[in-house]
């Protein structure tokens, strides 16, 4: 079902990250759950979380872990989310952060834990800590591959890519994987997202790094605006790579990495939008002429939200009344229709609020059929811009998501 | 589809009002779209309208006319929303009042225009105008099963219902009509919904008693989150009962009118929400112990509108870690999961934010496998509490919308 999306090509390993995946049998058998990535000691770990209050217990002691050390090994199950679980689900992460210690000759609170899958139930803990020495024993560079296969749940495609840039004459290496196809909003979704590096930074503006690249990636996405319990995007770096090392935002280096990482990063909230939940259409929601972004991700995020605009989406429909509707309860404070433009990619709709006086249903009709469009609104208030992708609302979705767990 | 909605059972005559339908083949032939209610010289009318940022034109010019003038009739079509079409829609609207008051001899200003379906394509005027001298002679005190049939759009059944309530010792009569299956959101949806009664009560206190009204009735529903261009509610008082005039918000006979009116509305809303799109089931969301009404309401639209919670209502899928989810992300400051409590109906699922002890899996899906239910969420931060009523979110509703005007 996914909307022109490949398996990921050759994934190039990264010196100083090792990774190991495993079968615990968390929720089929035969089937790799679980992941463990080495980082070498000196590596740099920065992350953003989830903003749900419904926080799972790995992702608080994930966050805790990042601030209070030095992180050497991310540990990451599918199958059990390890959400709404209490002291329970604390005490379970505890424990399976150790046992990957154990295995790794770490100290335990230099492990960080990642669940995603069924919110709600008991980790399987016994399951996971018997199957971490076999992830463990398989950590190799080139492990990557299988580590975006064993984090999977809904997802039908694995979501990874590489790609190289040059700092100092030093070739730097980026490998990134993704999880993610339901639940998936702004402000980080039912996603786990894994970005290494043999890029030398320091961990502050790393840590910025990571924020913008988020905030210009899987912050503007959404596949059903529903945002889960455990999301997590975390960005690593070993420093093997032989530059100078980067310790401030204003540096020419910090700009190279950044957009790299930034690319990578959009790249994979893109992937996770192609293989959203029955997805059979990949939009791009662009409202410029705001005044000011806030304004316009409200109106993008409202449109990509809308039933009616999703389903006239998958429908093929050019029911151009409902963007109407939709950009008119984004709540916009100002908003005037009489000053809305709108185009489906180059086929201009609406003008000064009404229909456009050359726009033709064959023309709406053309654009909507195909499985790649941009949905373009100009509020006509100011000079902000905001982008955003999602997916049409299928048959599929509903079946998915009715029959999931059952 | 409509979840245990009954067709309306008897509908009162209200003194004073007269109904009038006719077919203008808006969209179809031979099904009745074309509705005039008319007012008795004297009526006190009051509205409520869309706030969405793009009001059709008849919304516009319905809303100055009832301040501006006293409203005589109210010509309402369906098939044509008469919505994204600025001036010219303008024009059109008050063209079909003109013919309105010249079929029944009244002044142009004093006839509101009210229009359901499609957004973004001009009003057929000649059709309305050909068919406006049918529905004008056509009225009677009698009119009002068929107007509930010809202002329906997507709807399955008609919504009507009459009840009477005594004040100062005369009987009062009302009789409500509503349609709206689809758009369905706060703040007035894609419906259109006129209560009439023979009470005699003055324009500022019928204001009041219709805003409250609203807010305890119409903007208490969900079905998809979408507010339309359209929503109109109208409270029409004719004045004829014989009591003695309600002047004022605070005598015993406004609370009365209020209560009676308000339970009507509440009826019609619940309609709507039983009839929604696809609905399968009929749902109540109470939130309760709320720092605020506000916390409480965004919980539980949140909730209501969550894809994921949806779709596991229409599988009867116990998935509770999906109310968790949307509770988590409703953005409610100071939210503590470890406080929050959950049941369906009467079975306690979550409590202290874990799993209740006593829950099991087949209490849950007994709830589920409800078509009504009651989902309960105590926040446990202090003594607000809100309810709405939803639906959940089938194949059935991707059809109709992916379908429509197709």
């Amino acid at each position: 079902m996914a909307v022109n999306l490949d398996p990921p090509g050759e994934l190039l390993p990264v010196p100083g990250v090792r990774v190991g995946t495993s079968c615990a049998g968390i929720k089929q058998q035969e089937f790799p759950d679980l992941t463990v990535i080495e980082l070498a000691e000196g590596s740099t770990t920065a992350a953003v979380f989830t903003q749900s209050a419904f926080r799972a217990p790995p992702v608080d002691l994930a966050s805790e872990r990042l601030t209070s050390s030095s992180p050497r090994a991310l540990v990451i199950n599918s199958g059990n989310a390890n959400a709404s679980t209490g002291q329970f689900g604390r005490d379970d992460a505890v424990a399976v952060c150790a046992e990957t210690a154990r295995n790794l000759n770490l100290a335990a609170e230099s492990v960080l834990p990642f669940s995603t899958g069924v919110i709600g139930e008991r980790l399987p803990v016994d399951k996971i800590v018997a199957a971490l020495s076999s992830a463990a024993a398989s950590a190799q560079e080139d492990g990557w591959a299988s580590a975006a296969r064993a984090i999977m749940t809904t997802d039908t495609v694995p979501k990874a890519i590489s790609r190289t840039l040059e700092i100092d004459g030093c070739e730097i290496t980026i490998t990134g994987i993704a999880k993610g196809s339901g639940m998936i909003c702004p402000n980080m979704a039912t996603m786990l997202a894994y970005i290494c590096c043999d890029a030398a930074i320091d961990a502050q503006p790393l840590d910025q790094l990571t924020r913008d690249a988020a905030n210009a990636s899987f912050n503007r996405i959404t596949v059903d605006g529903d945002t889960s319990t455990n999301d997590s995007f975390v960005v690593a770096a070993t420093g093997l790579a032989g530059h100078a090392r980067i310790t401030s935002t204003n540096s020419p280096s910090y700009q190279l990495l950044a957009q790299a990482i930034t690319e990578v990063a959009i790249d994979l909230a893109q992937r996770i939008v192609r293989d959203g939940e029955g997805a059979t259409k990949f939009v791009t929601v662009r409202v410029e002429g705001g005044a000011s972004a806030s304004d316009c991700l409200d109106v993008a995020y409202t449109v990509a939200h809308s039933p009616l605009v999703k389903t006239a989406l998958f429908a093929g429909d050019a029911n151009w009344g409902r963007f109407c509707m939709a950009i008119g309860r984004a709540g916009v404070a100002g908003l005037a229709q009489e000053r809305v433009a709108l185009w489906l990619d180059d086929v201009q709709v609406a003008q000064d609020g009404l229909v456009h006086s050359a726009y033709t249903e064959e023309d709406g009709a053309r654009v909507l059929a195909q499985d790649e469009l941009v949905v373009r609104i100009d509020l006509g208030m100011g000079d902000c811009a905001e982008k955003i992708w999602t997916t049409d609302l299928s048959y599929e979705y509903v079946r998915i998501n009715a029959e999931y767990r059952t």
